[in-house]
């Protein structure tokens, strides 16, 4: 008997976002039917139950009206990339049990069908080393390499860089960056920035130099007192006041990863999103700005992980995770955590069923 | 008998800008003394008299509170790039009638005593090609080298590149960035953006494929109709609402040349000079924006230089002047000229005496 039921529930992009709504707020829940067997065995379809969610702040753009480079319609089911199990294969290549990742569905299950029509085209079964820790794979696989490519390509990195700065430290992506830039390039002065004591904690036990908090009302007097020589290289994930304030800072020549604007992306107007003022800056000083899409680096992400899956064996860099547990009606309530900001390391929502994972 | 009078007039800076001033508002015309022949011969001193001031907009900067790469400070005299000719020398290496290139003071009579405490330390000779021509010497050694550094080192502009925007085009360092795309790159699709019908039919002369007219009410519905495949580079001399509309017609991992927000100098509060709104363009499409201070690149301006006065012998390129004459109590208006936008090319104060120039 399959363990497959004839019709699975699903979230469904409701309307896009106004101003302070809450994902579950725009999202709708719904259940649809599934084919049955016979159908997918005629397709070679793949049933795979998502099982861990991950949170991206970039997500929110998907589901703007502006669109993005993923774009979720409405009414359609929303996504997140993740890793889930396949629970029945009449594809060649799959079996049940195996842990696939790739573009999860927010649905209990997933028809995976035509690689052609999925986008991107196609999942990636989990090493046996990726499967022992698939929340550490996440981490490694989306903000890991978007720390690798943000930090050593964008941004160029060396280890004759003195000082760089790296908003949002305690986040998945910043805590990456912050330990690339200290036990991988060693660079005398890492300085992180994060909202709140235990945030600052956990980023110096990670390898800031310096921890501020940009809630201080000293922040900029600390960022100078941090910044002596000024700054060589700004990893941005916020933009906005925070850009500007770093743009004051920068070195001649100076290099700034413009990686993410979360402040921005619950903005109602999402075209007035970043107002960045000090462009007088970017000249006098011949700074930089480099927007990073990690997406670009594509081709090259075997490359990517295999050197983080490295630093991970030498003990240089950790996967930090924040789990969100949860039934499959409470997956938004994962992206209203992110949004939060609250989370530190990278945040995976866990659908548990019957208050049990099957991971 | 020496040719030097004892005192000299200076045009001194009498208070930083307020909004909406004219030079000849916040400029000072004064009267002071020089050294007689004997101090001059037991300084090794030089004088100079000014005779061709480049009017740049980033002198504008010179004299705001802020600061900038150079400063003028209040009751300091003003300063040009600019050609001058000796005419009284106790140096060796100069004699009188020599033309020579430097940092001028707005001074009838400039001293020219220690170069240690000249910014740049020195002045050089022109060569007898240069001195044939001064008007355009200025122009390829300021608007052609922040051209030629912005398109082909900042901007990294190749054959490759299929279209290329650059805006304020009529102007002196707009106007050599499209001759270096079309002639030298012969890049497609050049785009020049200008604000008269005159103007367009100048850049329409020297090279580009479509001359569009910012103030034109369809403007930005001309701009999405000539870049029908997006924007490659753009070569950015204004800064704000124009550099945002850019940044709306990027293609992916676009490049934009920041080399100036001449709409920004004159604000009354310079740090909010320029808003830029669409950072998370910039992040989606992986562009990169490259401040361009062309003083970063002086030690290769010799290189620059050569390559440019080659392409101007064969043909390739032409340097562009507009040259205003005044006695030295109107060097001021030059900068008001420069400001109002009118001018094509690059503009030059020429100083003539008694109604005639000595050069």
């Amino acid at each position: 008997m399959s363990p497959v039921p004839s019709t699975t529930r699903q979230w469904i992009l409701d309307h896009h976002p106004q101003k302070d709504e809450k994902p579950s707020q725009f999202f709708k829940l719904v259940e649809n039917p599934l084919p049955g067997p016979e159908e997918l065995a005629d397709k070679n379809a793949v049933i795979i139950k998502p099982l861990l969610l991950s949170n991206d702040p970039s997500q929110r753009t998907w589901v703007g009206a502006e669109g993005s480079y993923i774009t979720v319609k409405l009414g359609q089911v929303m996504k997140s990339w993740g890793v889930g199990k396949v629970v029945e294969s009449y594809k060649d290549g799959f079996k049940n049990g195996d842990l696939v990742w790739g573009m999860m569905e927010w649905n209990e299950y997933m028809l995976f069908e035509d690689p052609e029509t999925h986008y991107p085209p196609g999942l990636s079964k989990l090493t046996e080393e990726q499967a022992r820790d698939p929340g550490g794979f996440i981490a490694l696989r989306l903000t890991g390499l978007t720390a690798y490519y943000g930090l050593l390509k964008c941004g160029e990195a060396t280890s004759n860089d003195q000082t760089i700065v790296v908003s949002t430290a305690a986040g998945g992506t910043g805590a990456m960056v912050v330990q690339i830039a200290k036990h991988v390039l060693k660079i005398p002065n890492v300085i992180g920035i994060a909202g709140s004591e235990e945030k600052m904690s956990l980023i110096k036990s990670l390898g800031c130099d310096i921890a501020l908090n940009y809630k201080s009302p000293t922040f900029e007097a600390d960022l100078g007192a941090a910044t002596p020589k000024g700054i060589d290289l700004y990893f941005d994930n916020v933009g906005g006041a925070m850009l500007d304030m770093m743009l004051r800072r920068m070195r001649t020549r100076g290099r700034i990863v413009a990686c993410g604007a979360i402040g921005s992306y619950d903005n109602d107007n999402s075209n007035a999103s970043v107002y960045v003022k000090e462009l007088r800056r970017i000249i006098m000083s011949g700074v930089r700005i480099q927007g990073l899409n990690v997406t670009h680096h594509a081709a090259d992400f075997p490359n990517g992980l295999r050197e983080l899956e490295g630093w991970l064996r030498e003990g240089k860099v950790k996967t930090l995770t924040t789990v969100f547990e949860t039934g499959f009606e409470g997956v938004p309530v994962g992206m209203e955590r992110l949004l939060s900001g609250r989370n530190t390391g990278k945040l995976l929502t866990k659908i548990v069923t019957g208050g049990r994972s099957v991971l």
